[in-house]
């Protein structure tokens, strides 16, 4: 007992330093940005960088910290109320849409907060013995694989409100090398099989990858890289956003309301096509998968060129043998890159790949108890599911078996398109 | 060639008569309505009685009139803009949501429309030859078919309109026999096994059925019969419509914004629960399935039993070897029933039962060429697929295998829970 | 016979007449109109035919029968809350906007309801001696012109309503001649000059006329007649919609949100500009005033032609010493007609006359006690003042002191344009 | 030194410093604000603190540098596109709703923009000779009173921002002596009189002051001072907002729509009524005068009352012979203050005081030449009137004639509420 309290194990030493590393990555994150930029909040589905630095700390505070650490203080109680997103379990929370319009606590008490927690969750995980900490460490990954999904938000969200600014100001400069042409793309095929889905072993995953199970699939052809810009440029030639014959009627109805007439942050300019980029406006390069699209254009696009989306378990069972390589957050590209050539590419990284398949629970799916329950199960309606991870996801973040989501006109992700056919 | 064309093959003449049978029951739909009911459109997702059987007639003028019967003029010209519904490969449409604000033409022009087009059908079935017949015949079933499922829609979108008057009258009046007692629920299993999902056979079938495949399902199990009225009055008085983790996400958020706290029609009154019915305002029967509830309610409601909704191909699966027997529209009951003890019940009729499979294309599903194929696929998304027919379906319009679709939120259909469990 | 009692006096005498041929007149305005027609609603702020002869009868049988005349029974109780629009204190109303959506009562079963509270006034008016009669004579006289103001919106609703029918049905089939040109305006004036506004004498008006007060008036000129239709095509021809500096700014948002391109009714077609009336689609005459022109296009034309509106007290003023004399609802014209030669025209009939003043109380204004206190004097804001009636209003209902009043943005009354100048 | 162009005129030297005066209160009131505090927006009718410091510079460098400067060369070409607010002749505008989300430029870069352009007029003013002088003199008084008018939308727009965060943040944190008991109020009798309306003299006033004209007015009177909190907490304790007899219609179907219970920034709390302030929370004093009411809250609370707003005119009348003095931005309380004792106070100073006056032209009102033209007359319609500048106003900036307007429903604006009646 005496011991045990103040030698470090050897897996909360692990764990304290993935905290340290990932809980790093938001602050580098943040660094390019002003106070100001910090609190833009540019539609109700996205948020102030500022509310997604204190929120992540919220989650370790509020469900590590205050359990777990003897005589913690909360810093700033009221956080408590401020940066609770949806857990209606721990209490109400503030008005989503209106998370702009906070500008008290300043980004920099925000980082302050950061600070403060950072040094509670080290104490807490130097302090732990072997046995609390196998029972922490859930908890802990959970938090860490959180806050990576805001790490992409992150990105996602600033992008999205620097849009709106007439002067086009960049997230950071950074040099892009010129994109090679795109290698033209192959089919690959699967065969018919009984197929196991969901997570399999020992390290984290998400509730929603559970249970793994087996599907029957029937044959099937994956295209070998995604659909680039040039190739979707030309359904936009052809009149993809003019016929109404190619998209889905609420697709339709959504293009027509919206003015749909390219992928979102595509301009046509004088000097051709251009897209708002982390880096700025940039022209449209054809070699470069195509990005920013919603399921309505994803589903459009494929119809239009003769094939289909994979169903999420056609994906998952060509990417469970492949390693988890691609051009992520880690890279700071930050953009979609053209495809290397030669087999089953860009499955990992690049953009998030659109299935057909509608975001549901797995037989026998059962939440997490508690309220970390609520972080997967209650959206699994009218929402479609994504793999694999984009140029904006970390790359030891995501697995084959993750299942991102979104409703179909979401478009501010870096959500792109990849062909399947029977 | 001389006789083929004036002697009725016996194809056609079978044809004739199911086309006059099925296009008798919507006038006789239409008997109890006055030409004012008639007009009533009381949401945008409801057509007056009057479009539905104008534009059931204008698919029949339309597809099979105009195109095969010689010297065909159509009676009124205009009514190809007013009563096409949705087809954009026929043309411009008039606004759905302005539907019930065409006095003219009134009810009675509408009649006598059908009845003209009636006769050109019957010169057009009775002057086929056996060739010409079999390539005509699967557009009149199809016709046949559409015009069924507006049968059904007269009467769920006439209840909805009546239901907006506070003098609450009765579509028609009709004596209902007291509700016997429910009988127990029981589980009934079904083991893992690939079984084959969508249609098999000669009879018609819409292209959403189709291809049949094979599908792998898990070991589950189906409740013996429908969710009653008394079963969902606990989970009202247990709070469910106050409680959030009940909820999915976006069902929880529809519940607060329409202020939902029990079934469309149902009403606290002094003497307890009433129900607005076909035939006016009714005590709510516990021993009757309940009707009128959403995907959201139905999904919460199996989560506050300890079940789920079952799948549709397990839904098919259990049916597919069951007669199509049941409460129906012939009956004219027009509302639930109790179920009968023993065995698998109430599959057939009733209510349509919400399953939670997301509205999508089987493997290699094609859309009929023309635009009759705009029939289906356009609407395979954010819609949840219901399955077995209801007290407003025909019998011989529904099967197993049969399709039925609607957004989350509707609750206007006479829609209603079973339970199942893996 | 002998007594006062049973012998009609006669006031009562002239009353019932009175009461006679303007109830009379209502139910001739219906006659074109099918039970369908009679049930459109086409936007919250019309209302359907049978509703208007309902509710006015509801105001008789409130206010005066069932006070007033012994052993009344309400034929049909319901009505009470069904009819009533919107006197707070007589209880809660029916929504507004559902209006259109109640098919039962029936055309008819209105009709019936009209004819039974008219043998309830007969009965009452019959039977009132001098005393009595003179107490209820002023609520008689406000439920007439109650009622003749719901004849103008009978047509102005209808026509609003029919004009949604791509068929473009007429309310009426009637043959208009010809119009003569329109004669040259010229510019009268009018000294400065403390004058008396509001009612003066025994006749009936409406509170909001008075009390008669004194204003000062500084010289100003009238032009001698409305602003033609050939006039208002040259500042559309001008650019008029499409330059902002023309406009108010509300006005100017609206024109762009509502895309106005020309007045309500009117469309361009192949044979140029053409308008829908309530005898079906004709072509726009130069000659005949424009009319359904919202206040934000009156004004921008005055300011387009270097004029602009008068206010209502130059109005009154200049109405004062004129016969109320015009292109009535009586001449069943039903459209605006071109000016005669000479003086002042056009006061009386044809058109409303938008001035600019914001509709308000005079000085020392008191609303009528009771529920009838509620019929002007809550919409003091935000409306503007028109004054001299139309061609679908009666000529007895109308003269110099009449304020009608409308929200900026509304078009679907017979509302035009009369050019001022300081 | 020597010649005219050198040394400057006696006239110049003093705006110059006015100038500088003026100038430099915007930015002192910007002094306790954070970056993050000053890109706020929380509704589309207020700004960003940020685009109020730019947008008045934009005035005096695109009105008055551009045009008149030798040598002037914009420092930030792109801000004539994001800080031009309504003036169409200018050119195109950035959307009003869309300000908050322009984080960049920063608060800094506009203040070192405030910087140049300063600079920028001092050498311009220093620079004219006297004729010149007087040509940009107007201009640049048109340019300080807007800029006054947008020092105190700095402060409504703030603490309207501020409001939203449930810290309840001070914009800055000053002592509030405690508030003296009101003094009861007294009527003033005012006779009936033919009067002069508008501005006279040689000093500045808006174009919507002139021309001044004649008006008769009717004997009434004038409560001596404010509406007090204290008053108007009877008025609540009465049920006046749940009586709609009290109310205009379109103030009670507002006064549901957005569930007003009281002023805005009253909250009910366990020690009773509290009110957010620009110093925080503080309780609600009896005596100070009731702010932030709308007209709808202003009209019901004079008819509970038994008075009435006074007009325009009757308001102008009363306060033109006082002095310009009161409880104005200088003092620095930024919050209403008790009434002095003894004859009509308040009519400057501490809360803007609806009329029951719609806002309109003067007669022969002409708007100024060229785009300053746009800044008045285009208001011109469904707003009302409000006299005699708050406790957020420069005392310099108002006088008897000075007229604001807001729409009806407007509460962020220090607005309150005198009595009076005929």
């Amino acid at each position: 007992m005496s011991s045990s309290t103040t030698t470090p194990s050897r897996g909360a030493e692990t764990l304290l330093k993935r905290y340290q590393r990932v809980r790093g990555f938001s602050r580098r994150l943040a660094e390019p940005l002003s106070p100001e930029d910090m609190q833009l909040q540019s539609m109700p589905d996205a948020s102030p960088t500022k509310w997604h630095l204190a929120h992540t700390t919220w989650f370790f505070e509020t469900f590590l910290l205050a359990p777990n650490l003897p005589g913690w203080t909360p810093p700033n109680p009221q956080f408590v109320y401020l940066y609770n997103s949806y857990y209606n379990a721990v209490g109400p929370q503030y008005s989503r849409p209106d998370r702009g319009k906070i500008s008290r606590p300043s980004a920099a008490e925000v980082l302050d907060y950061r600070r403060a927690v950072d040094e509670g969750m080290q104490r807490l995980l130097e302090s732990l013995g072997e046995e609390r900490a196998s029972e922490v460490r859930p908890l802990v990954q959970l938090g860490l694989n959180h806050e990576q999904q805001h790490q992409e938000l992150i990105l996602t969200d600033i992008k999205h409100a620097l849009s709106f600014n007439p002067l086009f100001p960049a997230y950071r400069e950074k040099e892009v090398q010129p994109a090679a042409p795109a290698h033209s793309s192959t089919w690959v095929d699967f065969e018919e099989a009984v197929v196991e889905i969901g997570h399999r072993g020992e390290g984290f995953c998400f509730d929603n990858e559970l249970p793994r199970h087996r599907v029957l699939l029937l044959p099937f052809q994956l295209s070998s890289r995604l659909v680039s810009s040039g190739e979707y440029l030309e359904f936009i030639q052809d009149g993809g956003y003019q016929r109404p014959e190619l998209w889905l009627s609420e697709g339709w109805a959504t293009c027509l309301e919206q003015r749909w007439k390219a992928p979102l942050y595509w301009r046509r300019s004088e000097e051709g096509w251009q897209q708002f980029t982390l880096g700025g406006l940039r022209p449209v390069e054809p070699a470069e998968p195509v990005v920013h699209v919603s399921y309505f254009e994803a589903d459009a696009y494929a119809r239009w060129a003769g094939g289909r989306l994979a169903t999420e378990f056609e994906w998952e069972h060509a990417a469970a043998s492949l390693p988890v390589e691609g051009n992520f957050a880690e890279s700071e590209r930050l953009h979609s890159a053209p495809a290397s050539a030669g087999g089953l590419t860009q499955l990992f990284g690049d953009a998030w790949e659109w299935t057909s398949s509608s975001y549901g629970p797995y037989p026998r799916y059962r939440p997490a108890p508690g309220a970390v329950g609520e972080y997967n199960g209650k959206f699994m309606c009218n929402q479609y599911v994504l793999r694999g991870g984009s140029c904006a996801t970390s790359r030891d973040h995501v697995r084959a078996s993750y299942r991102n989501f979104f409703p179909a006109p979401a478009r501010w992700q870096f959500s792109g398109i990849r062909l399947a056919r029977s």
